[in-house]
Formats: C-alpha cells, sequence, structure tokens
C-alpha cells in the first residue's frame, strides 16, 4: 500500500490532465473552477486502494476514481444551489460565482463526464461497473431528497434518518470501493463486501462528523464548533436526544433551540445532550457501523491485501473519543 | 414499415410499464407527472424504426427508444427551469409546480434512469449504445448553452446559430436514429449515415418551425402564429433579416421590434422579412439542409430498408411550402 498522500497525487494529476473543452465557456470555466477548490479526493482514492488490492495497480483504476470524484462534484454542485449555499471550501459555489442556471447546466455535463470515464474500460468491465455507479447514482438522488424532505418535518425517526444518510453519502463510499474491486478482478461476493464494508464505515464516518462538530475541537474539526446547532440541523444528535428526552427535557431542548446567544446555547446543548445520554448513544451507533464495516472485511478471503482497508478504516475513525 | 402510430402506442406502453419507485414521492411524482405530459414521442420513433429497418424488430430498439425519451424529457425538465418557463404542453412545468429544487434534483435522476435503460444491452452492444448516447448528451447540454449565452448578444451569426441548433436539437435526433441502427447491426458507415440523415434533417425541421411561427396558419402549427416575433427570440430568420438588410432596412427592423400592437408587429415583420429576401433565405436553407440529409440516406447500401426514412423526411417536411 501506498502512503495516502501517493494515492491523492495520482488523482490530482487526473484531474489536472481531464481536459474539459474551452467553448462554451460558460459551461466549462465553473467545472475547471470547482474541480480545482481541492477537497480531500476521499471517494477517489478508495477506488484505486481497492483497484491495488485485489490484484491490479492502481493507475489502473484511475478512470473509475475519477468517474467517482466528477460525479461527487456533479452532486455538490446541485446541492449547493438547492441548499443555497453560498460556500465550497471558503470559495464561492458556482450558482454565487455565476447563477443557478449555469450551475444547473454545468452539473448536468459534469454527471455526462463522469459517466464517459467509465467507458474507457472493456465492454465487460464497463457494464459490470455502470451497473453499480448507476444505482449509486440514483441512491444518491434519494438521499438528497430525503434530507430535503426532512427539513420540513419534525418526526423524522432514527431509522430514516440512518438510511438517509447511507443514501445521500455512504453508498457512494460502497461504489467507489466497489468499482476499484471489480477492476481488481474480484469476485462478485468480494465486490459486495469491499461495498458493505464503504458503506457501514461511511455510516460510522458520518455520525463521527455530527459529533465532532458539536464535541470537538476546532482544531479536529478545522471549524467552528456547534455549526450544526446553531443551524438547527438535524443530526443523529439531535434527533436520539429527542427520542430520550422525558417530557420536561423535551421542553427543555426547545427552550435551548430558542436561546440566541450562540455561545450559551452551544454550552447547554453539550450540557442536555452529555445528560439525555445522547452522546453516548451516538458513540455506541458508530462504534456498531464502524464494526459492521469491519465484519463485511472479515468476510473477504485473506488471499487479497486487506491491510490497506484496516488502516483506512483506523484512520477515519480515530478522530473522536 | 409499421404506421407511426403502431410505433407511438409501443413507446407509450413502454412508458406507461416504466415502473419508477414510490419513494421519495417528491423524486419520482414529478416524473410521473411530466411523462404523462404526451408530446409526439418523435425521438423514440426514430430509434424502433432504425432498431427495424437495419434488419432487428422494433421491440429490440424499445429500451434505446426509453433512453432517449428520458433523457429528452429530463433536458425539457431543466430547460424549463433555465427558461423560467411556466407551460409545457399546456401543463404547469415542474418547477412551477412543485418548485426549482424538486426539478433539478428529478431532472437528475431521470438522466440516470436514461443511462440504465441502455444498459439493458448486452456490453458490447451497450458500449456501442453508450459512446453515441453520451456524446449526444454532453453536445445538447452545449447547445442549451449557446442557447443561452445568445439571448444576451446581438452579434451571434447564422454559423453560430445553426451550430446552436444543431447541438441542441439535432444531435438527438441522429443519436435516436443511430442508437436504433446499432441494435438492428448496422456496420459503422451505415450507422454514421443514418446519424447525419438524423442531424440534417433536424436542422431543416428547426428552420421549417421558425418559418410556421410566422408565416403558418395557427391549424399548421396549433398556436397562435408570430410567438417568436412577439418575444424577440433569435431565429434563423431575424439573424438573416438582420443580415440581409441595409441600414435603412436595419432601422425599419429596430423599428418594428419595438411597436407595442401585437398584430402590427407581426404583419409588419412578415412584410419586411418578404422584402429582405429572409424568408426565402430560410426556405433555401431548409432545403440545404433536407437535401444533405437524403444525400446521406443515399449512401446506406440499398439492402437496408431505407423507404421509413423517405417517407419520414417527406412526412416532417411537407408542412410547409
Amino acid at each position: 500500500m501506498k502512503t495516502l498522500a501517493t494515492y491523492s497525487e495520482l488523482i490530482e494529476n487526473a484531474l489536472r490532465d481531464f481536459n474539459l473543452p474551452q467553448q462554451p465557456a460558460n459551461l466549462y470555466e465553473p467545472l475547471n473552477y470547482f474541480l480545482k477548490l481541492g477537497g480531500k479526493r476521499m471517494r477517489p482514492i478508495l477506488t484505486l486502494l481497492a483497484a491495488e488490492a485485489f490484484g491490479k495497480q492502481a493507475k489502473d483504476g484511475l478512470q473509475a476514481a475519477l468517474a467517482v470524484e466528477l460525479f461527487h462534484n456533479f452532486s455538490l454542485i446541485h446541492d449547493d444551489i438547492m441548499d443555497a449555499a453560498p460556500l465550497r471550501r471558503g470559495q464561492q459555489t458556482v450558482h454565487e460565482k455565476w447563477n443557478a442556471n449555469i450551475a444547473i447546466l454545468s452539473g448536468d455535463v459534469l454527471l455526462v463526464k463522469a459517466y464517459q470515464c467509465l467507458a474507457n474500460y472493456e465492454p465487460a468491465t464497463f457494464q459490470k461497473l455502470f451497473t453499480v455507479f448507476n444505482q449509486t447514482a440514483i441512491e444518491v438522488c434519494e438521499g438528497q431528497q430525503y434530507d430535503m424532505d426532512f427539513e420540513q418535518r419534525d418526526d423524522v425517526t432514527e431509522a430514516a434518518y440512518i438510511e438517509m444518510i447511507r443514501l445521500k453519502t455512504s453508498v457512494l463510499l460502497g461504489c467507489a470501493l466497489e468499482l476499484g474491486a471489480i477492476i481488481g478482478g474480484a469476485d462478485t461476493m468480494a465486490a459486495q463486501q469491499i461495498y458493505r464494508f464503504g458503506e457501514q464505515l461511511g455510516l460510522a464516518f458520518q455520525i463521527q462528523d455530527d459529533l465532532l462538530d458539536l464535541f470537538g475541537t476546532e482544531a479536529q474539526v478545522g471549524k467552528q464548533i456547534g455549526g450544526d446547532v446553531l443551524a438547527n440541523k438535524k443530526t443523529l444528535l439531535s434527533i436520539s436526544a429527542k427520542s430520550l428526552a422525558n417530557p420536561s427535557q423535551g421542553a427543555v431542548l426547545d427552550q435551548i433551540a430558542l436561546l440566541e446567544n450562540d455561545a450559551e446555547k452551544i454550552a447547554q446543548t453539550q450540557k442536555i445532550y452529555h445528560e439525555l445520554g445522547a452522546k453516548s448513544y451516538c458513540e455506541s451507533k458508530m462504534n456498531v457501523f464502524h464494526q459492521e464495516a469491519l465484519k463485511a472485511l472479515d468476510q473477504i478471503e485473506s488471499q487479497h491485501s486487506k491491510v490497506a482497508f484496516y488502516e483506512l478504516a483506523d484512520f477515519l475513525l480515530n478522530r473522536v473519543h
């Protein structure tokens, strides 16, 4: 296994070499801009890792990795319109810098370009890759729709929330790994298990993100603590707190939601989530998904080099205690 | 060759049997609604026609035909947002009936579903279909971008306008035919010629549409005459009129554009377009593309059943004289 930085460099080079046409400029300039905003490139790295683990070279996974990264960026561009988000990675979003029409259309063509990368494999492999990728693309759209729907609702259950984040974020991690596994020549069983590893790890990672947003340090998360609470965002923390609260604690939660002093709102939320056991509940949920991810990995026969995946799970999930 | 109604019925049945999931309702209900708005289903019919002409049965082309029709509807849903269009086929557009976010996301998933239909062919055929389809999808996005760009510009040349309509509308006709030809087992040369037939016929048809909009009868076009003129829309007519006008005629064109009485504006535009020779110029352009389409058809070896295509060209282009 190479270091993550090595894989990341392969991705960055491929993105740099990915020649978008010059014209129409209003279609392609926004994409050049957006693809250069960076990011951890976690998803395409997973594809390279898996291609290598199952017996091919990392570079053999590069076109599928690009497909995953382009798809991810397509979904970000469109999600940013829907969320009316002004910034992405500290820079203006496409619909802010240009306009919503341009963001819709350049997102569309980016999705098409993502598919095009997949077609660089020979027909039988291509069709297998396509099937996984396409199913995932549908699920990501469904997840985004549930996310928008849930913003308008006060009765979102834990199960519905988990299913939403599974669709919206985790399946793409599973897909990224499975594409690499298919390219690497994995059998169907192994490909499915590596998908499940990614999916379950993604769920654990998302819950960790929710936890860090309120209980982490600014150094850990690279931004101010408590953003989700201040935005009254639904997270597993807020949902489980609500369901763990008795009526009088529920009334306290409602009062805290109305607080106008940011620091006080965050501090009181931290306090009551501790008292309700919401924090430890989410930590245990996170661990369950983490263990499920490792179980999936254990199912894969050991002639394959699985060490990279165990290391990856450690790397992604050792930020919170 | 069956009658067009027979092909159309095959498409309508396939669309009816096309099972979209129930949930999330805000993602899939808009699609069920939009796909039921109808339309001539011209593009998928082309696919069935071609599949049959090149030696398979029409039903063998059905999944590719669906892909083309779903893609077309995806592009309409997104275009309607960009054009802020309130109505489509006399009914509310998706972004009007729901909202823009829902229209973006259901459009996205419809594009993904279009790809999924293509994957119903065996790998080698699928990859060929995919290559044509994907290139076309990119071009349609480019055409829509040029169209939006041109709305802001007063210096659009005839060549740029023709290239815009080629990308925005004609390539999908070529693609629809080529997909059918590939399924039918056409060789590369024949597949390319049938593509060119559709592309050139599409250009002729679009110019005919522009002509009918101003010089047709309401019975012919099924709506009020002069809509393009009243909306100050760029068409080959308006572009060629401008380029044929001398300075004083140019001043008259500018004055007519400012007229506030609809009937007068339409009548004066008709008159000056006649005088400038813009009408006959466009008619001759239309004929050039029509002849190019027929030439492409002539190139295809005659063991294939080409009669349907000659009939199609007659059917599409005998509405204006």
